[in-house]
């Protein structure tokens, strides 16, 4: 299940960083973590359940909260386009 | 533009760690990250040139080197696909 992690915007990297550390530290069921700046203010994070990403958010600075819900990976490559179009005009 | 950099196997969030990390400390023009372990021994970046990445990977330890060629985010797709499949069978 693909879930969207609120941060504060351009710490996306930052966060992500911190949060996959916490991952293999703590042996949480976090299988994929996505950064981009092309997704402003979020990092994806693939996990078991719901559950698994509260506890990798708890406590965590420049994290705002777990958007409501799953993501798709429809979804994700919708967010990802409008880049691409940028580069397939390039 | 995307690539793909070889990582040992099952070391994929842990090498993203140390390369989102490198990013930032050095400034590097390196714009997405994503590890996931539905993609066995590499993670995807996306960076402004080649030459980003291969500074970027430099002495980086677990790092095997970088796919020749770029990746689209169609093909990012279809590599997820197997896993999703799995999720809408559930």
């Amino acid at each position: 299940m693909i879930f969207a992690v609120r941060t504060t915007a351009g710490q996306e990297k930052n966060v992500a960083e911190m949060l996959a550390s916490k991952v293999e530290r703590e042996k949480l069921d976090v299988y994929s973590i996505l950064a981009t700046e092309n997704l402003k203010g979020y990092i994806l994070v693939e996990a078991e359940n719901r559950g698994v990403v509260e506890e990798l958010v708890r406590g965590a600075f420049k994290v705002k909260g777990i958007v409501p819900g799953t993501t798709s990976v429809d979804e994700l490559e919708h967010l990802l386009t409008p880049r691409k179009l940028v580069e397939d005009i390039e």
